[in-house]
């Protein structure tokens, strides 16, 4: 015999909880350690004992809920933050569908083999410190990044987490003995338009993606617009911008991967000055390392040939490298199992942004299922998914989690 | 027996000149109406008074210098004002060979047939407005042009007037007759690296190029830059990258021009954020008004055709148009011949910059000498020209002028 979500009891949840930072626009406002943020959590320690099961918050900021006393245990999360003007989707769904799945083992007197636990992480969007919840479970969290961390309006972490009724000094305690959890799974948002695309519900993802970023700069020399012939200019907006041209030619005839360039700095940066000194922001994903280092490489030649053809200096600074994390085969075939089972439509695809499950990967085994995300829209007001794919996705993360805690 | 220039008065002078609005770092401000440039007027009155000519100012703030008393007279000018950090030949180098010319036919006791004026405009670099003292001069500037009027700081433009003892409402009185008047010459630095790259000192100015500039946008889709795949972007960037190759390709395949693009505003602008909305300067110039019209539409042409292959919207707001000038081909044939008998090599060139040449030609005959800038460089400390280039550049000045009032 079958068990089935609540459906009606999750969507509840979700619109409950998007009353948190609710703003007129109609978007949602709960960056990390906000009113709204520490709200939403009161309030999910209230549902967690509400349904019979054990509430805890750690020194981080993170909410547990707990089913069961064994040792062992699956955990599934996501983070209960958003960005500033966010969606009601980007995290609390993974919390709410793991709230979900503990209610209804709780309710259908299943025999469990291991515990089953939830966690909401606290500050995974970056208001302070990006994955700050989940680096302190695995312990990876420095001291001097606790310490030095500010928001964008200046506020340091410390007094946040200190009017949070925190104590930044006992962060270290939030770290889990990993020998006690058997896996990590997490339901989230694609944030991006690949299953909407191809009609398909569910995405069991395989990898995530490795990020490099630069900042590169083109030096040339600034001229006057009107006196300085086109074959006397040393322009270094023009050097940008073949560049910008061959690394997109690069990338569509190479194997996956993405690059961005999401801005550029011009100086002088007037109407009649030919631009002498440019500044580009350059960002690529790949889930291979080789791949990420081929990219690396390829770019830096592009930029140097560029600059050698039209007179310029090309420079390149790195500001993140971020490796791709692998997730559990294991987990991934059982995702698999039991999506055919429900006979759910599904692929296997890499996650493009980062989640705490690249966090917790480095320490267990780790699984995640997407649902689609309308129009590939997450970090914005109108971010939403469609009910029967969130029904789809919370049941196959259900099924999952039992056929994980029966081993 | 031939008239010669004083060199070393012409060099002191300059030299004196120069020390108003000296900056620390080498540069000259002396923006118009700044104090620099109002202690500069008064240094200049002195002089013109000292050499024993009739000086006067106008309501404009141009100041003005007189050598006969004919009714009839050829003009020399240029303008004493600076940008914010500019150097020092930049007009003052007109002004002053202005001045010797008027000096050295002073102590030759040469017959004239007409007077000779020297006038140091006002305002020609737009702190307020560009060309105020020639348009006041020629007639052309409106009262709500003046009342409108700010500099950078917010200062009115008939504040400064009022502080420097002028009425802006006595502007119009400024306007001269042009009956009277026969001839307009005016020496500049080349602002350009065409004349040093050719090793010519004398460029003859033949016309001034029209400049069209427009804002130009290109709007697409700010997407997640890790979750969304390189064929399912609108990158408004790679719009604009794509068009500024296109129409860089376009110009080196045409006759003459040129087209700068200065600046690029991209949004949201963020490393990891695929750019939805760009917005950049595009500048072109041209001695021709046929090929400003046909760079201006090719370039539409190519906008339009690089959102319509990338999906993006164009958009395109025209901000100034000036049409070109072409100066008085009996002038430019008097200075041609004026250069060969003093066996100094010259080039026609066209002017890619403005001057108040620009302005006087639309009521007289004008022409205009170019002294090569070393480096091609000028708004800058680093202005500068070879000190035997000025001296030729000022004697033919000088031969010219004594051949158009013996006329």
């Amino acid at each position: 015999m079958p068990v089935k979500i609540n459906a009606a009891r999750l969507k509840k949840n979700l619109e409950e909880l998007a009353g948190f930072g609710a703003l007129e626009t109609g978007g949602i406002a709960r960056e990390s350690f906000s009113a709204a943020d520490l709200a939403a959590k009161r309030w999910l320690m209230g549902k967690i004992k509400a349904a019979g099961l054990l509430a805890t918050s750690d020194a981080a900021g993170n909410v547990w809920g707990r089913l069961g006393d064994q040792n062992r245990a699956v955990v599934i999360g996501s983070h209960l933050d958003t960005v500033p003007e966010g969606g009601a989707f980007d995290g609390a769904l993974g919390v709410l569908a793991g709230l979900e799945c503990l209610q209804t083992i709780n309710e259908s007197e299943l025999p469990c083999n291991q515990a089953i636990e939830m966690v909401a992480f606290a500050g995974e969007e970056g208001a302070f410190l990006s994955f700050l919840g989940s680096r302190s479970m695995v312990g990876s969290l420095e001291t001097s990044e606790v310490l030095a961390a500010k928001n964008m309006k200046g506020v340091p972490l410390v007094s946040a987490m200190a009017d949070a009724g925190l104590d930044h000094r006992q962060i270290a305690s939030a770290r889990q003995d990993f020998s006690r959890i058997s896996a990590y799974l997490e339901l989230h948002i694609e944030q991006g338009p690949v299953l909407e695309a191809s009609n398909i519900p569910i995405g069991i993802v395989t990898d995530i993606v490795g990020i490099d970023s630069y900042w590169i700069s083109f030096l040339g020399e600034a001229n006057h617009a009107g006196t300085t012939p086109m074959d006397m200019r040393r322009d270094a907006l023009s050097g940008a911008t073949a560049f910008h041209r061959r690394i997109n030619a690069w990338i569509h005839s190479s194997p996956g991967g993405v690059v961005t360039v999401g801005n550029i700095d011009v100086n002088p940066g007037a109407f009649n000055i030919v631009p002498g000194r440019v500044r580009l922001t350059l960002e690529f994903r790949h889930t291979s390392v080789s791949r990420l280092q081929k990219m690396a490489s390829s770019f830096m030649e592009i930029g140097n040939a560029v600059a050698e053809e039209m007179g310029l200096i090309f420079k390149s600074e790195r500001l993140i490298w971020a490796p791709p994390v692998s997730l559990s085969d294991k987990i991934i075939d059982t995702i698999r199992q039991e999506a055919d089972a429900l006979g759910f439509a599904h692929r296997f695809m890499a996650s493009g942004a980062g989640h705490d499950a690249q966090i917790l990967a480095q320490k267990i085994k780790t699984g995640m299922i997407f649902v689609p995300s309308i129009g590939g829209k997450s970090h914005c007001p109108e971010e939403n998914t469609h009910w029967s794919d969130i029904e789809k996705g919370v049941q196959l993360l259900l099924n999952s989690v039992i056929k994980l805690i029966m081993a």
